[in-house]
């Protein structure tokens, strides 16, 4: 027996990607290059890609995978270990439909999606024992369809939901799942309280994403003037409050490093800018309806959140027109 | 003795005018027409109208003043009984030079501005014994040298300015201006309690100018989509709140009145969002960093309002770069 034999004897996991754009396409093509399983699903590109396959432009190295497993229907798809969601939440009513089909009994959904009690939703769907929430750090833009380009970053932090986000730990299947994604040369991080790791990607997702549209600006912009410099802390301060309400305590460092952090960033325009700019609708429920709610559910107002989330719910609305 | 001479033996109000845009040459040429003797500060217009005059377009009929008493600087303007400061706030860093040769020493300023906090500054240049405030509801437009284009509505309402806004109740003073203001058909309205004035027109300025700038807005976007509608009562309240830790009681009938004059108002472009297309500087610390400093300093926060600031700093800064 040799060593091949063996490996072929373990059970591989296979995936499942429903939304193949910017960060669906460039987790799932990397999964496929390193040798895995992989489906997609796709709406737009579906054509494109089942006759073209996926192109990654990226800084850690260009790929082509000339033939994928496209679908254009969630029922045609089989059923699968690992169910990505990497659609914007925006799409998030059309999981009902889609989830129960191509999630194996004994599978897990990985939801790679930003905000916040987006898993206690899927949990409705498919039971809280079959999700993982997780949080991508990825700039990468889809160019043309089926051609993806990776600007910086890709990390990702994973935890395992349970009802009432009560911490759970590190699971085995967590570690398997993070074994594929870092053979295909993603790095994973355990987040072993998930709803605190939500909350800490809102510090940095609330000020910047709703202050970027608002007012037409990038992050250097924003962190430039002393007026929004100082607007950008308060509003982290709220999100530090917001997570109080749910238990969960961020620590005042954190505020400052992402400040600092942004601050050295080169000007960087946010992915809901790049939303709007685009005329795609804008996650704004789950990026600030959902804090707002369970803050308030919780006993604690959000005011300045409010304001931009009455804002953003505006310029959304008139932008669809 | 026939009337025409008794007339002649009471003295009249000499007036001048500081600022002779669509506000103060509308009043002034006003007065003028009406018989009294009015100067005019001019300064990109001065030349123009020196040799041209003013020329007033309005609903309540047109008129022409061919020849006015212009001048470019305030020190060759004579002593005024009453002199009109119609400068946007954002020119207040000059009263201190013109003020003092200008007003009589029984002579009494009558600031016809927006926001709070401005008659306390021109106290400390002329004394509070020689301040009224006034609060215009205007809707006009300088549309040439010269030219001002008086759209709608234009009454003032007057009220004597004592050391912290004590109310002093109606002078004599006071009646005589607002004599001569409805003399040259304008209607006044006394405001026995100055502050109470200010702080009732923020509750109407602050989310109206406020969100029409931020969000590119009219009053009618602003009121037909349910969030801007909220934001904007929740502003309100802020403003009834600020009103409250000054000790002045705003009516809650008063602010559901602002909501449905507003809906049933035509589609409508606020000052400051006429100021801010136009790329003139914003009068912000007027009309929402003062109320914010005076509401702080009686312990009472209004993030809402606060938001909004920052925003409209960081804009403001923006478009003059």
């Amino acid at each position: 027996m040799n060593p091949k034999t063996l490996t072929v004897n373990v059970p591989q996991n296979t995936y499942a990607v429903l939304g193949t754009g910017a960060l669906g396409g460039f987790y799932g093509a990397k999964l496929q290059k390193s040798g895995l399983d992989v489906h997609f699903l796709l709406h737009s590109d579906y054509k494109y890609v089942i006759n073209h396959g996926l192109v990654i432009e990226s800084k850690d190295g260009d790929f082509t995978l000339p033939s994928v497993n496209a679908y254009n229907e969630v029922a045609k798809m089989p059923q699968c270990d690992v169910v990505i969601v990497a659609l914007k939440t925006t799409h998030n009513h059309l999981l009902p439909q889609m989830l129960p089909s191509v999630v194996k009994n004994d599978g897990v959904v990985l939801l790679l999606q930003n905000g916040l009690g987006i898993e206690e939703e899927v949990a409705a769907i498919v039971g809280s024992h079959r999700v993982i929430g997780g949080l991508c750090f990825l700039c990468s833009n889809k160019i043309a369809p089926g051609h993806i380009h990776h600007l910086d970053y890709g990390q990702i932090f994973v935890g395992e939901y349970a009802s009432n986000y009560v911490p759970v730990g590190i699971t085995d299947r967590m570690k398997k799942i993070a074994h594929d994604f870092e053979t295909a040369g993603i790095t994973i991080k355990f987040a072993e309280d998930l709803l605190l790791a939500r909350w800490q990607k809102l510090v940095w997702n609330i000020p910047y994403n709703g202050l970027s549209v608002i007012l037409n600006a990038t992050t250097a912009e924003l962190m430039a003037n002393a007026n929004t410099r100082r607007l950008v802390e308060q509003l982290m301060q709220e999100v530090v409050a917001g997570a109080k309400s749910s238990g969960r305590v961020i620590p005042q460092n954190f505020v400052q490093l992402m400040l600092d952090y942004t601050e050295n960033m080169k000007p960087y325009r946010t992915s809901m800018k790049i939303d709007y700019d685009q005329q795609r609708p804008l996650e704004v429920e789950g990026i600030f309806g959902n804090p707002l709610r369970i803050a308030k559910a919780n006993g604690v107002d959000l005011p300045k959140i409010d304001c931009l989330y009455q804002q953003l719910k505006f310029l959304d609305k008139k932008r669809q027109l």
